[in-house]
């Protein structure tokens, strides 16, 4: 089957759309990256998604906007889809199946009480519907609640396709995914899925680029390449309050987001980093990442394990300096570049939900609940049946 | 197939449950009511839905709010199926599929701008995949935003049942279904889908129930039996005014909902009764729905339909007077109650969800465009797959 995956980001940038070609069933199953490509969001629509995500809970908007969002974002989906076909020079027609994760713009996926309930809870926006109409070809989407419903925390899902790639006969493996948020999967040789455990160890760049947005009034994003970062010097003191953060300590599965690190966070480590320099400011933002990954391997990577090689994907991957310092933290371990094991890193979570649909179509499981903590494991998401294809392309 | 229809209107009161047998395929399709029941909502859940629903487009209120909503609802609609088996002696394992359409939060069926984009949408909470894994059977949920991404309105979608149902070789025949808003449907002799029209004729109990709860001061919250509006004399200036309402003469498609007859309307009748005694007011509203469905038939049904039959369902049925009032100002009609053709009113919109679920599980539309003004039939919803059973029914 030829299978579109479109992710977009806590970043809000935009669009990814990786075509993969999928093959087989269970230990069989063969999955490939064809093409990939990323369509940014209208500024506009950024801001927008930034707003209603990237807050405290008693945020205050409109259920109109949201629901508005909800189908706008359905529309630049199918436009990305239109765009990718494009640039791919593969008909619509000949892709089967495309799997849409959405824009998560909440994600709480420890359970609290809410009117007189327990409850976890997970959303993502881009309506399925939409995407379906548009194109003609059936949509697997709203990945996530699935797993939560079965006591999961509904993420991590990459790992199950990190599973599927990297698993190895002799080795032991680590997928470390620098995203906004990073993840890690823990792959033992030979692994059963049950064998596999993945979560969130912290930041990622979410941080560093709040920091550097901050302290350069917004001229600059992100340290491109790390190079701020390599001219400053941490604070010492200061990184050792931020690693204390409970969230470092607590056992996995676990995940996180802009709860925990997002705006509010960003607020509090620049009033610590008050008088720093810029370059001060990016060391010590990005040495919180650095330690925070190492930390989670130290506390829960066991020894029999045997992990000897990290394969390392995620935007954080352009950040030079960012993973020379991991290379140094972490020396007994091998860092190789996902893109050399066949999924460049940019494409890699696009990917995952072309293969997590494709599962889903042939009514397989796509959560590994040692990386979860679900029961048990489940089918994710919701098929949107195909049709006509409404759309005018080429 | 044994399929459970579930619906949550926008009174929020709490969720129907229909139990439906349905056979068959387009022109043989042949669907059978059960078994019927409603389980109310726990009253906090009812005011947070109200407070999010009845509200305009600058309401405030939190992402996180509307997010733990969604799940906390699909929770109660899982508990509900399990409460309504018992009541119908049926085990979940016999039930085939279930039909869900969840708590509708926000519907604009015609497009306007958001972010440089045309948009129309809509948003119904009520997680189905929370209901699929507590129940372990598939669920097919969202039935509206397909027709919308096609053109509709997304709503009336009653109207494709109402067809199946009470099409008849020789006898035209309208569907008039007064619920807090009234649809109708209107069914020629031998009608093919594409000949069937139906539109929203405008307030049903919606601003009878908000006058009425306003001038007892919240002690009633609608007009039992008609009883104080039969007392009552109605405000003809007031009145006129009223069904000058534009809504009124814009042609079909059309829907309505609270953005029109809610909250804010309910407001305004309420200043303009101002003075009038509560039996007074009472008579008013009720003229209103009365006198704009008059005016609908009159206004949007030609004479070539050939309607001579009224089958009436819904909710403002128990409204007795309100039902001798449609009978004497629409004398040339034949009025015959809903229950008598095989589906008590009550359980119609649950029931069509169940049939249209099916509709769905089949590959088969289940909108028509001549109801819902959509370019092309649709197949509606998004199905998620079952599972096992993870509830502990006896």
């Amino acid at each position: 089957m030829r299978v579109l995956g479109l992710m977009s980001g806590t970043s809000a940038d935009g669009i990814d759309v990786a075509l993969a070609r999928v093959t087989g069933k269970g230990k069989k199953l063969r999955a490939q990256l064809e093409d990939f490509c990323t369509v940014p969001y209208p500024s506009e629509v950024r801001r927008a998604v930034l707003r209603i995500a990237n807050a405290g809970p008693n945020r205050i908007l409109s259920v109109a906007e949201i629901s508005q969002l909800n189908f706008v974002l359905g529309e630049l989906a199918a436009d990305a889809i239109q765009r990718a076909c494009r640039r791919f020079s593969v008909s619509l027609k000949r892709i089967d199946l495309i799997g849409s994760h959405g824009q998560t713009v909440y994600h709480r996926g420890r359970r609290g009480r809410f009117l007189g309930r327990q409850a976890a809870s997970t959303l993502q926006l881009g309506e399925a519907a939409v995407i379906a109409e548009r194109t003609g070809r059936p949509v697997v989407a709203n990945f996530r609640p699935r797993d939560m419903a079965a006591g999961g925390q509904g993420a991590p899902l990459v790992p199950f396709v990190d599973y599927l790639l990297y698993r190895h006969p002799r080795r032991g493996r680590a997928a470390l995914n620098i995203g906004g948020i990073a993840n890690v999967t823990l792959i033992p040789p030979l692994a059963s899925p049950g064998e596999v455990l993945a979560f969130d160890t912290g930041p990622g760049n979410m941080v560093v680029d709040g920091v550097i947005e901050r302290a350069t009034g917004g001229r600059q994003k992100f340290d491109r390449a790390g190079s701020l970062a390599a001219r400053g010097r941490p604070r010492e003191k200061v990184l050792r309050r931020l690693l204390r953060h409970p969230y470092f300590r607590r056992h996995p599965p676990k995940s996180a987001g802009r709860e925990q690190f997002g705006g509010k966070y960003v607020d509090k480590v620049m009033s610590l980093l008050k008088g720093a320099s810029t370059a001060d400011k990016a060391r010590t933002a990005t040495e919180l990442t650095v330690l925070s990954i190492r930390d989670a391997f130290d506390r829960f990577v066991p020894e029999r394990m045997g992990i000897r090689e990290v394969i390392l994907g995620g935007g954080g991957v352009r950040n030079k300096f960012l993973v020379q310092r991991l290379c140094e933290v972490l020396p007994a371990l091998n860092f190789i570049p996902a893109g050399e094991l066949g999924v460049d890193e940019k494409a890699k979570e696009a990917f995952a939900f072309a293969v997590l649909a494709y599962q889903t179509w042939n009514g397989e499981p796509g959560a590994l609940p040692s990386a979860t903590g679900a029961r048990h494991k489940v089918v994710l998401g919701c098929i949107v049946p195909g049709g006509k294809n409404q759309l005018s392309t080429a």
